[in-house]
């Protein structure tokens, strides 16, 4: 029996005290007073967020877990500065460790990493340990943009990134790449900013050589992919311009998408043109979109419904649903193992 | 008898002279020189260009006519001042204008605009009252990024880019929102740039109600709309969590997609999910991707196959070819009138 594992959720309907706190932490740095005391937050509070919302939607949707990471748009590195986005991402990932340890077998965490723009990788990697070996995460969030939407960052195939990496894979975690919220007004979050991000960050991979240096590193480009299935052509043509091997050598050993494409179409043509080894099932939800689709009845993000659609052999539909999840990350398929799954 | 207009060529295979003298334009301003004379190039060179180029390609793939625009990723308003953007502008435009005179009812003219940075928007205006007026142009291609990869200009609803709006309206030409090369070295130009900026565009329309003031302002997002079509239920989703009009009615009377989409798939998706009226027939040759495709044995960027392997009505069929840009680009459509077409 195939396990529905979703990989891309985020925790985006939270305490209230946790963001009220976010909103002190940052007000206290403006006017240069310490950071205040974080709140205490009972379970229940944890448990009333969870199961009006991702756990409701977990089980309307007949899927089993969720790898779960910190509000996407909410990680906003560039505000403050290193100490503040420190404190931030700590707060935020013990919030999703408390919540796997509520839910055991449900959610799975992985971390988002305190990458204050100009600040270097020193503490996201000090945190990326934390997660993994204290808090038991199975992976990273990894903003290529923290400054917030203007792309100043190095490509990620630059050897600034290389002890992040090194911290990875000695872990053995992958990574999402995954942007913030969006400082640029040119540029709405998760309308613009995400999917460009997507789109960016792989042909960053294409006309690099990283995985030459880091076989064993993982990506997961989210929002299938950004542009980058539908323009499949363009990037094979484009591998061939740059005189880099096939990207089914070159990239695709090494990195995956998800399945958080919002109609059917979308997933037809992901499914399609992608190997069902580098689709892992994923929504988003509570994400980007929330509303119904009037011309399905269903709900945009309700993702499920697209690939179980699809006209798919039983080994790609596994792969997609559960056996990529458990191969990409595997320290999720440590958890699992060890509660019989 | 459909005619086969190719809305969206460049003249990217270039008289040699012509590209010295921007060599040496860009070194006098840096040496704080005057702007040397532009060289005397004869018809043979451009004809030689284009007939080698070009003309063979639309001739071999059964095309009739080229909407045709300088080489976009050089257009680079960023280098330089607002003299230097303006004289190269003139100097590219000028010699489409040459092309078309040469290539009567083969090539129609979209012209570049010299949009240097921080200088507003006058020049731009002026560039294309004279290229509508004077050389005959059909329309312009409008750079959402004129500073090269970071994304510093106001979205593409402020008001800053009214006054250029007004004049495009005022004289019925129609903009093909296009970036130039990027000076990002995370963004690769035609890989990741000009593939998000596309998306970007299409976010900022449908974020704001531009075309409640400019009802007849048109706008072509080239390269198949970028993401939009692959995401079109997220997007769908957006406008509805957004407040605004479905986006038939919010954006498709005014927005346009190519089908600068370099595999089957990609156009099969594209047709399926955007109403035959918004798809304009392109190639972006001789562009971002050159080669062969080593599973069709045919160039990525001959997309009239994949066009023409779609299953469509024969007035799907006619729109896509020539009735849709007759329609977003009046000015052709006169053109062709009078020599009888």
């Amino acid at each position: 029996m195939t396990m529905i594992i979703d990989c891309h959720g985020h925790y985006t309907i939270l305490p209230k005290a946790h963001e009220a706190w976010r909103t002190a932490q940052v007000a206290a740095f403006e006017a240069g007073r310490p950071s205040p005391a974080y709140p205490a937050i009972d379970d229940a509070e944890i448990r009333e967020t969870i199961e009006a919302n991702q756990l409701r939607l977990i089980k309307a949707r007949g899927a089993d877990m969720t790898i779960f990471s910190p509000r996407a748009s909410a990680m906003a590195p560039h505000i403050g500065d290193a100490a503040v986005a420190r404190e931030w991402a700590t707060r935020c990932n013990d919030l999703i460790a408390r919540v796997v340890s509520l839910y055991p077998g449900v959610f799975a965490g992985v971390c988002m990493l305190p990458q204050s723009p100009d600040a270097g990788l020193a503490d996201a990697i000090v945190e990326l340990e934390r997660c993994v070996t204290e808090l038991g995460f199975v992976g990273c969030n990894l903003n290529p943009d923290p400054g917030g939407g203007h792309f100043t960052a190095p490509p990620l195939t630059d050897r600034y990134w290389y002890p992040l990496y090194e911290r990875m894979t000695a872990l053995d975690v992958p990574a999402m790449i995954h942007v913030s919220g969006s400082c640029n007004p040119a540029m709405h979050a998760t309308g613009g900013y995400y999917i460009a991000a997507d789109t960016i960050a792989f042909m960053q991979l294409l006309e690099g050589d990283l995985f030459a240096d880091f076989p064993n590193l993982r990506f997961i480009i989210p929002h299938g992919g950004g542009a980058v299935p539908y323009h499949w052509g363009r990037y094979r043509g484009l591998a061939d311009m740059l005189k880099k091997p096939a990207l089914d050598a070159h990239l695709m050993n090494n990195v995956f998408f998800d399945t958080c494409v919002y109609h059917q179409p979308g997933i037809d043509l992901l499914a399609e043109v992608i190997d069902p080894r580098n689709i892992l099932f994923g929504s988003e939800m509570i994400g980007a979109v929330r509303g119904i689709d009037p011309t399905t009845g269903h709900h945009y993000d309700d993702t499920r419904r697209y690939v179980d659609a699809l006209d798919l052999a039983a080994d790609a539909r596994h792969a997609i649903f559960e056996g990529n999840a458990r191969r990409v990350f595997p320290r999720l398929d440590a958890i699992l193992k060890e509660i019989g799954r």
